[in-house]
């Protein structure tokens, strides 16, 4: 079983890297397939329709397509920005989300995100929910909320909070309980 | 299997019953066990702490728990007041979520919902998922908005749509999957 | 300028009503008269079409519409259950949403919220506002959210926090400036 | 009085642009002064943190900044893109959220959407207002949500819906209003 692990961030030093890193330690122990997808490595332009009809899809585009569509589920470890979701991962999902077939349709998804302030991405992940059930992905209710993220892990990236890691595996002990049922049925 | 079903509104001639009959239909044709709830039957006050505090759960909250919890999945036909959940049905769950355990937790829910105008609950239902999630309930990503519904049965209550039928149908179907998927593994 | 207030719990004690005073007393400071409504003089069975076909508003709803029409704001605190509007506060909504005229278009509203988890019914907020900008409220963007209830006022009901109460008090100043620049206009 | 308009589509011949003209029709009958911007002259890349950290904001995006900070009001059209903010429209609001000073606080805006399917952006609404708000812009309660734009507009791009023209017509007026009023409190 495979499961895609992708941080909505680009910043090198983003906690939502840190977030993500600590998920797929736990991740690792159920025996599942990571493939760690790093946005960097997909450079897309902002959708635009026009670019589209001419040009068809970037290659960075399907490239990630192919990913998502190899894995039976994906972990996303997002930050909020304004209240939302980041705006480039937005675009990489509005982009993955074109072409003859879209790759999200049945994922199994399980949803993290980390904030150095006070809501721990809250008001963001309502929204991403409603896009990825649109485009037919099953996002397990359980999800990770770290606020105040500097005091969450130290300077080295030391993670600081024993009590976040016991929710870390917890959720991921799920996600792939629900990924592999599905997974089975569907065999 | 055992699939409880429940309309979100107490009106008798209430369209989201129409669409509840319909999708029960369906789910009749999988062999599973529907269990009917009228919400009618279980007549609740609005909820307030103090009166929990000092009389505890009033009985029909703990009937309809323990019929919550005899089930695997949950199919929710609900209309839209004012851009929400009705408060009526908001009530319901407020009150089952109460106690010493709260049984939606595990549940599989798939949401539909008829409106007259134009939006067809499309507006209330980030918000049913929002707090089914919250109680730890998987809700499909699928889902069934019924608008302009005076258009869509007939004065006897016929069903004008046929579009409609096989949009019910599949959505059931894929409803009873996921069910039969997750309660399989948890055997 | 006559400002209505209210909490959105019944529960006595409830935090929101802690709340309410603390922003009642920086509302009186800018010289508004304050209607205070308290919900548990304004009962309401849940709301049921068939009833009101029947029997119409009961009495205690046209009373609180009366009250809602001779006010130009509205300072609303309510709680967050299950990530979402109360069903007690949502049925009072939906009731006062009735009838030949419904009382809410054109008022300036503003929000705040108590939990005592942690995410200070940050969930529950974009609920409030949908519904009452449907029925074409103006709720100002400004609101406030108090988490960890149970640190912020010691069990004589005294604020230990002065950072809320600076943020309270700027809240309320933006309310009244937005209420009365919209009211003169209106004059 | 100026107010800034924009779509939120970059394509060409989008039903958004479509509306925004409508739209803009309207406005001009007020005697306001219109500040027309087009997303595709001010091209960016999408956000990324350490870009920013090393070379500063972008050109496009002061630019951009300066004129809605010279602005008292903003109408946006804006497509729904797998039922939410498009990436394109939610990265140009992350990036002119950053720096010194962010433009859209105290602005009033007024939301548009058109889809060609059939919930008129009316899932995507929600997710802007929440953004705006957090921005404290005060987004006005009233908003134009068109479906099925194939039937709105012939093919020569012709209007064909007069319900729809009044709509705006009534929409714009209250935009207005509701800014001017807040103008001439501030002054």
């Amino acid at each position: 079983m495979r499961i895609l692990t992708v941080a909505g961030s680009l910043r090198k030093e983003s906690y939502n890297r840190k977030l993500l890193a600590l998920a797929e330690s736990f991740l690792a122990q159920t025996g599942v397939e990571i493939d760690h997808v790093d946005l960097r490595d997909f450079p897309m332009p902002v959708y635009d329709g026009d670019l589209e009809s001419e040009k068809g899809l970037p290659e960075t585009v399907w490239k990630l397509q192919a990913r998502i569509a190899a894995c039976q589920g994906v972990l996303i470890c997002s930050p909020e920005y304004n209240g939302g979701i980041p705006g480039t991962l937005k675009n990489v999902i509005d982009w993955t989300s074109r072409g003859a077939s879209q790759p999200w349709a049945g994922k199994v998804v399980v949803l993290m995100g980390a904030t150095t302030g006070m809501w721990g991405t809250q008001r963001m992940m309502p929204q991403l929910r409603q896009t990825l059930g649109i485009l037919s992905a099953i996002v397990i209710p359980q999800q990770v909320n770290v606020r105040d993220a500097r005091k969450v892990w130290d300077e080295k990236g030391q993670l600081l909070d024993d009590k976040l890691a016991e929710r870390v595996e917890k959720v991921i002990r799920e996600f792939v309980r629900v990924t592999r049922a599905l997974k089975l049925e569907a065999e």
